[in-house]
């Protein structure tokens, strides 16, 4: 990859005189222009390979999440923010440790077989200690199914098998409806007395890499560890019990949970020319899972943040409404970057006229979602034929983002998500493939022309 | 990859009722029973696995045709095919001969420096012989400029450094508007005395995979070799240019056209039971170029069209008029099996009603292209919003493809081609990366749903 940034630096740099901004010019031809300067710009790309490349996993807490902080504000200053603020706020502190592993044991044609499995703690998850949990393996393949079965629960390790429903178009909608499994799964068998779970990873790859994400223990219970594997260990297991082999799991995880820390989220303002007071937010989280990059998951919105404040800069336009380029601290383990956005901006007595994130992989752009109300609605309709060109026209009635539905939630900012293509991003979704080699880079560059395109319009026309 | 065929295996067989199509009900039901029947199977996947890792590159006359036509016949037939015919068709045999190699040598800081250069022989050239050819490099980046410098080329090796325009929304305009470099540069360079030709490879990729593709010779004109280079390679040779280095060029390869072979277009047959003598056709090339899998090319619209003849016999569906599944011979360097299968249809009396082509890829669908009259046109717009729940919504003015261009011309046959995001196309296309790996399969099958329903309705309503 060293060698591809040498290219990128070696590329013959533009000259040429810029188009620039003028008022009165059509719509569709401003956005043209964003979008002609987004695509042949390389910015974004230096930006992710070093946020990638140079910095990496960035989990809350951990010394990569500050090296991510004061990149992002130097590439926010960069890109020409007015000022750059760093908005203090606790993060959850959340170490892995070194050396888990899950492993099965089985008697198969009289010989004892042992296989090691491809594992990932869930983030949050309390350790097995250093001994491990050794416990009989029992496949469970819906909450329904534990409890009708929540007497042979204690004592086991629970394995979750509830597969990805295919016939879902929207991937989002396949995670969405199993997600419980790896969020509440632990202390849902804990309440039986199980020691441990392992979940079917939360993708629907053809790889055997295990995902991880985060889980939530209900106070009231034991904190058992959790962990997620891969599809392929997943359907060798299947096989396993559908020939009613016993088996015998051993799991061994180090995940601990230290007094928080003092994170920050990272944000770009340009000022506005008119209603100063009146915000445009548009926002990434920056935080991102410790095992792989973070590059779709959200190194993505990070980058287009930033693309979408250079190029507005480059072409000289000035918004009527602050804009604020926002990168989220702490979206993946604890969602507390956005709460904090929300209570400062209710304390600086900003009014938050919109808000909208980008955190669902740079891939094509197939449109937005908005969470608005009826008058906004209608007129943002009329808005949808200038995305046609650059893909983005499919306009649906939700929209939101963890980052951002603080916002929605204390104020009823209108809120809308950046809707890119969905069928790649549960391959690589908080699992070791989310590396910079697996975005491609106009798809991404294609996410942040639409943006640029629609806070162009929200500013131009209100909602 | 034999690891994830086998899990491929092992996955649970899906042994539930299948729901099956009944006159009367909607379009809509109807689409939506193909498509999670599409997306539910993994014969797709079995398919495109068997034809791109066990049989592999299928350029016209090798063996690997063959081993390729017996494999594609064996799968309509296993589909469902009411029956499956071997069409005859002569085709070129090139052949690419092992050992190519391009280098550069210059003088810097003192120093004689050598480099090899990433590249592949463009289909149809001519080689150099063993001694290879060694001359001064001359860069060219257009046609207007090789005229301007005419006087310069004689006895040299002209670079084409014409980049691709980013700011195309379609990689395919870019790709459209470049291509007479690798298709006509050798020829046009040849009339001013050139000894061969390296081209800038047809692609906007990050890596340095250089791209094969075909050419075509003037007659009157003497045939130099030619030859695609990758971009990390372009960018160090443009920055030597920059600073005035002299470049000698050496260029080694085998490229030799043997006589004609013989192929065949594979076309399975799904009688119609109300117009049997009149046709659907629908297919993909089963050639591909032979440096890798032709994954993409194009054996995402072979395995498409496999799939769609399945979809439609699992759910017992009987067309009305005839639908023809072909898998065609030929199309990357002769374009001989869509001209035989116009000619054919010709003799047999057969009315062509429609015809679709899939090759653009197996990328997610955005839509799809018509060339149409007015009255056809008209009907297919109602049909828009059945396509918006599986994404094929944008639907254009132009549609078609090499191998049922022949058919419309000589028959004006209404024809169609599936239109897949673009994004990720030109990275692979005829180049190393174009391997099963680098497809998602449920991108893939999305086209084959998309593509079933539009046969479905052109079946249900004429044109």
């Amino acid at each position: 990859m060293k060698k591809y940034l040498l290219a990128l630096l070696i590329f013959p740099v533009l000259t040429q005189a810029q188009p620039m901004f003028q008022e009165g010019m059509s719509d569709s031809a401003y956005i043209k222009m964003i979008s002609d300067n987004v695509l042949k710009s390389k910015s974004a790309d230096k930006n992710l390979y070093n946020l990638t490349k140079n910095i990496g996993g960035r989990l809350a807490g951990s010394p990569q999440m500050l090296m991510a902080e004061k990149w992002g504000a130097e590439a926010l200053k960069n890109a020409g923010a007015d000022k750059v603020i760093l908005q203090e706020c606790k993060v959850p502190h959340w170490v892995r440790g070194n050396g888990d592993m899950a492993s099965v044991t089985f008697l198969q044609n009289g010989k004892t077989i042992s296989i090691q499995l491809s594992m990932v703690s869930i983030g949050n998850s309390v350790g097995t200690g250093p001994a491990g949990i050794i416990a009989p393996l029992i496949k469970i393949n819906s909450f329904e199914e534990l409890e009708e079965r929540k007497d042979e629960i204690k004592g086991k390790i629970v394995f979750y098998n509830c597969p990805f429903q295919d016939e879902f178009i929207q991937t989002f909608m396949a995670y969405g409806t199993n997600v419980k499994y790896r969020t509440q799964g632990a202390s849902r068998a804990a309440k039986y007395g199980a020691l441990a779970v392992l979940v079917r990873s939360m993708t629907n790859s053809t790889d055997n890499n295990a995902h991880t994400g985060t889980l939530v223990y209900t106070d009231s219970l034991p904190k058992i560890p959790a962990a997620c594997i891969g599809l392929w260990d997943v359907a060798k297991l299947d096989s396993l019990f559908a020939k009613g082999i016993s088996i015998q799991a051993k799991l061994v995880t180090h995940g601990m949970m230290l007094p928080d820390a003092v994170g920050h989220n990272v944000i770009g303002v340009l000022n506005g020319t008119e209603f100063p007071n009146e915000v445009i937010t548009v926002g990434g989280h920056l935080d991102s899972w410790d095992i792989n990059e973070g590059a779709q998951d959200d190194g993505a919105g990070v980058v287009q943040t930033i693309e979408i404040l250079r190029a507005f800069k480059a072409l000289g336009f000035q918004p009527k409404h602050t804009i604020q380029f926002v990168l989220f601290a702490n979206e993946e383990n604890g969602a507390r970057g956005g709460e904090k956005y929300a209570e400062e901006s209710l304390q600086e007595n900003e009014q938050h006229i919109f808000a909208m994130e980008s955190d669902a992989g740079g891939f094509t752009p197939r449109g937005f979602g908005f969470t608005v109300n009826e008058n906004a609605w209608a007129k943002i309709i009329t808005w949808k034929h200038l995305f046609e060109p650059y893909g983005a026209d499919h306009f649906s009635r939700y929209g939101g983002g963890t980052d951002i539905e603080p916002l929605g939630e204390k104020y009823g900012t209108p809120m809308s998500s950046l809707s890119p293509d969905s069928q790649r991003y549960f391959d690589l979704h908080h699992a070791a493939g989310d590396v910079f080699e697996n975005v491609n880079m106009r798809e991404l560059k294609l996410g942040a022309i639409n943006m640029a395109g629609l806070i162009y319009l929200v500013d131009k026309y209100g909602l």
